[in-house]
């Protein structure tokens, strides 16, 4: 007899492994019929459930990683006064989120649309399978060859991500009950009903071939609007210095290990965003494009920031390459390359010059949310009209500069302005009334002693902070010695 | 002639390209025969195979990258004279656990089981298969369709966690030498004891379908309980001050980092648990579980500690999102959202009172070691029993609070008390035998200048500790200033 | 009828729900007719390159994770003032590599060769697919069933890896501007020759069967030989203290998070480089073989330290593993468990005289870069020709100690030394250009006030900063006190 195992042995091993297997995972499939054309088939469509299943969660796995991004980074560049709240803030939108994603925000998003505007079902999970065992496939409704939990959980991480952008903006002076209750009214209906606009196949934007591929308008621009109007009616943090100059990060190391941890993310939030495998040289596509508009952003932003001050900023670089990331979101899957490198050169700049836009308009904005999500986010939603490539574009139109005319271009802008609008009304509502509910603006003990020992009773590093409180003292009871204080003014 | 590529000129095309990809990768199999029905069987055995290990593997290395958090966040919580010391621990752990867990733990773990209650061969992975080339399959014996390599070095991760949930109870004081062969000892020999008993097919609870989807018991009542021990037969830290407040975080920004890393690892640790990629649905449930339960965790020890105190905890709220995660590590495959809701709230609220339990006990817990990981771990544990859902469950049966009576939680409760009565043995003969070999605790002078110093010659920050000391130098000099020692009282 | 739902009323549910999810992604292939063999036979083709596909990006995304890791680490190991320096670079690295691999660097590594010395073509992705929508499958001339653009991106992480090695060694005093030239021509040139020699199916070393598995030799020697170049040109950092004792690491916290987030990017470095998932067992053997020899790298620098110091010395275990971790990176595929034990053993005590020889040699290397990566580099590739196993090995040829002569040896020591001379040879004409015109070392008013303020404006920790100054500026006004300087002596 011969010494190689036949086919049917090894089969019958596989099966009884299986069985065996079934002890930890008894929900697995068995396989033990002899195999036709027809449960071939069967098979491979399982398959194919699964490669998409472990793609969309392992990506998703990485969008919420963003989240330590967004919070080391935004620790990283404030002043050390509020960090313990920054941190506190950027965590706990991750829990405000996941439970206002399942109550409501979910079902807003992706429920059966009314009228293209609003999603009206399937809050808490309701549509799901129950005991009927059918947990394998997608719930009734489902868009997409992943089942609902999966679609539910990558969507999640993207909802966190909204909210988690404008506590940037925000840092170091809002009241900590109103950062829960906006967090949650974002979670829960400002941004999923964005989301059903282009993401739900009902939704009235994606019915008209708008594109935003992951999100350029849809995380981007919703989350930096908010962050602007936030900032906006905030009002600067105390002892804010001269407008023009934003004050010093107070930790570079944590703020380059946020920015790389976001563009390590962003490899979950772009290619992550194909929700299938079943086009593998167009995951390839995005991976490329967005890694390339990150690089051009950082080099374009660092390298312009040096023109004009001759020195090689580490933050502007930083934002450079989140611009990059952010304008590149929309249009991955839909230019070449080439348009990547252009698109991140556009976003270094438009990062740099947006700071000092924002600046000028004496807002705020420590982090310069806005200039990295909102100017960035738009440019790179509009950009698709200028440079998508006509054989990979939603409806096979080449943009503008690509010879296709206007058509792109129009439903793109149409979306920019129409998510712009709505967004800039929903926050001025939202802050508003916490504004008039006197929970906008942290009490004014907490302006004057410091967020974190005000709200939270606690400083990042108290070492640091000891050493500090001991020098100024000292420093009172000195003529000796010029001031510590100056470098530390606010 | 067509313009469409024909289906077999694109197979041909594979072929060829699979040949020369073989230069890279030469074991790659390769089918150049027609397919059959029997042959397209035998591919989609492979594939499936395929797409488990990838699954397995890359959810283990997240579950490896949460040795990392627990690094930053042990680091960050204790005080600062102990940093060094609690780094190399949480890193040299698993360098230990890798060498004892490849000769000893993994054959006790998972070798051929002696009675249901230890693994008596493939020490050194020892049955793995040689010269014949049969790399591809598990090796005999093996439960699982993934390999055993695969197998092993998922089940490694875990084992790593397991120890280094240890060395956070017992930060600041214990003796180098001793971490070093309480480590070994663990991962060689306790741990994979328990893993035996649960997670081995021939394991006794195993096989009294006792439910621990990824391991609230197996890992972390283990770590829970050995770290109680520990910290009780050590002794408090010292110049510990008052009980009932423990001392300051040193650095909030490494513990928030620790703590969302190993948010992210979960998402290896229990998504991972399925072994297998056949139940996309039940993967998709598993993620969603978690996260709901980390959140929920989150929230509630936040808001129960903000109705204790008026202020807005970062540790508190970290410490409950691990204790969510910790409690939705056994149920997470068996309950459904709602109930994960439940799991979690309840963590949040049981590891505050655990923290104020222990500390009334006046045993020293620097991170809260036991009541993130012990007291959660049994909660969780049990919880199945009383919220498991009858379709899901192994033996669908379900909880008590969903009508299905005792049968459940008696064998839930049996589990957790046999493993809690074997850890707590096994740890006072481990640890007691250390004591007596003069290996427990350090050397009196590492606690009067610093572990730090004492046993590695190192600082973690030395600006920062050059500062301290030019400042304690100063005051001893002067009266003219309040002792800056206050602050930093041990 | 049976409550069971047919089949066919599946697949076309499947069907229907593909085409609904088609707007989302509209290249999603669709099947719809009937399966045969023949379709199920190119169905389970493209599921092969799916899972392939993801496997090689998840893993490309660890890769590239491991920039992050390098950022830290070396962040953590340089003394404060040079440390936005170092952010930077290692940053921009990711930045200017993609650019120019994209440009040219991937052109010279997996173009046409020339002779097998050089790649002449694909510069640009200018052989990628335009308008025929082919973007599925590689492009002409690929090696791999994956797509170039997947190939493109995991070969990118690589090549990033070896520029930001160099950055190490040259911390602290190298011209910026010199520094993005450097990297850039490194991306572009010198790394990509060497690729093409080994990984380029039609390079001379490939085609000696020479083992390189993931890069010990072509990844981190080249890295490894530039680095110490790099170093020895420049000279050494201002104000550095006596040799034989390198200046302490100024953040170990930042430093152990940087090796382990390297060990954990490794799981992408060596497990991802089998670019296929054709054979799962070789996958799990590879990660094994990794996590062993890093633990025993570990363990053996940290004990080897211990005896010759009595301290347990934590950086010296951090580059104990990454010794481990870069030696077993070349015969990770081709060697069993106990000599990936043997290796990393070997690594970690090699790793510690490796940094006392450079020290003796009064060549400054901040971060032991050249100990860590090229004598750990050489000894890794090397270690295929004494400890390969016959059946694993590309040519089936057994290592000198198991038996199978000096074949295997011969090659390995040929292409160990072909690539050291020529990239000794190669960083030598590059930094001496950079020299010639005045941008290799920072200008001298950097060496005097700080390359940070210098080159960057920036401090990474201004308050601690602050806080120094205060205190030097106290110390000049005081004779009361020891200086505070001398701890920071620099």
């Amino acid at each position: 007899m011969s010494k190689h195992i036949r086919p049917w042995y090894r089969l019958l091993a596989l099966a009884i492994a299986s069985m065996v297997f079934a002890v930890f995972a008894p929900t697995t499939v068995q396989a033990v019929d002899p195999p036709t054309v027809q449960s071939l088939s069967e098979t491979t469509t399982k398959l194919q459930i699964s490669i998409d299943t472990i793609w969309v969660l392992i990506t998703g796995f990485l969008v919420f990683f963003m989240q330590t991004g967004f919070a080391m980074l935004e620790a990283g560049l404030i002043r050390q006064k509020g960090v313990v709240n920054v941190l506190l803030e950027n965590f706990i939108d991750a829990a405000v989120t996941i439970l206002v994603w399942w109550g409501i925000g979910f079902g807003i998003a992706f429920g059966t649309s009314a009228g293209g505007l609003v999603g009206i079902d399937n809050f808490f999970l309701s549509q799901l399978p129950g005991a009927d065992g059918s947990y394998t496939l997608g719930a009734p409704g489902s868009t997409a060859a992943i089942n609902t939990y999966t679609l539910f959980f990558f969507q999640f991480a993207f909802a966190a991500t909204a909210s988690t952008i404008t506590t940037g903006s925000m840092a170091g002076r809002t009241d900590f009950i109103g950062d829960l209750i906006y967090s949650g009214i974002m979670g829960a209906i400002s941004y999923p009903i964005i989301v059903h606009w282009v993401w739900n196949s009902g939704g009235w934007l994606a019915k008209l071939s708008y594109h935003d591929f992951a999100g350029s308008s849809v995380v981007h621009t919703v989350g930096g609007w908010t962050a602007l109007v936030g900032a906006y009616l905030l009002g600067s943090r105390p002892g804010r210095p001269g407008w023009g100059r934003l004050p010093p990060a107070h930790n570079l190391g944590l703020a380059t290990l946020g920015t790389m941890i976001l563009w390590f993310g962003w490899y979950g939030f772009n290619p992550g965003s194909t929700l299938s495998t079943g086009n593998p040289g167009l995951i390839g596509l995005v991976t490329v494009n967005t890694t390339l508009s990150a690089g051009a952003g950082a080099l374009s932003a660092l390298i312009f920031q040096y023109t004009r001050t001759g020195k090689w900023h580490l933050v502007y670089s930083l934002n450079g390459s989140l611009a990059g990331l952010v304008a590149i979101t929309a249009p991955c899957a839909y230019v070449l390359p080439w348009a990547s490198v252009l698109i991140g050169l556009t976003g270094g700049i438009l990062v740099t010059l947006g700071v000092d836009l924002i600046e000028s308009l004496h807002i705020d904005d420590p982090v310069g949310a806005f200039a990295v999500h909102g100017i960035n986010g738009m440019m790179g939603t509009l950009s698709v009209g200028f440079l998508g490539q006509g054989e990979l574009t939603l409806n096979k139109k080449a943009g503008l500069f690509l010879g296709g005319g206007f058509d792109l271009l129009g439903i793109q802008l149409l979306g920019v302005v129409a998510i712009a609008v709505f967004t800039i009304g929903f926050s001025f509502l939202m802050f508003g009334g916490l504004k008039a509910l006197g929970h906008l603006r942290v009490h004014p003990e907490g302006d004057r002693i410091g967020i974190d020992f005000y709200e939270h009773g606690a400083s990042v590093w108290p070492d640091v902070y000891a050493i500090e409180q001991f020098i100024e003292e000292e420093d009172k009871n000195s003529t000796q010695t010029p001031g510590f204080g100056a470098l530390d003014s606010e």
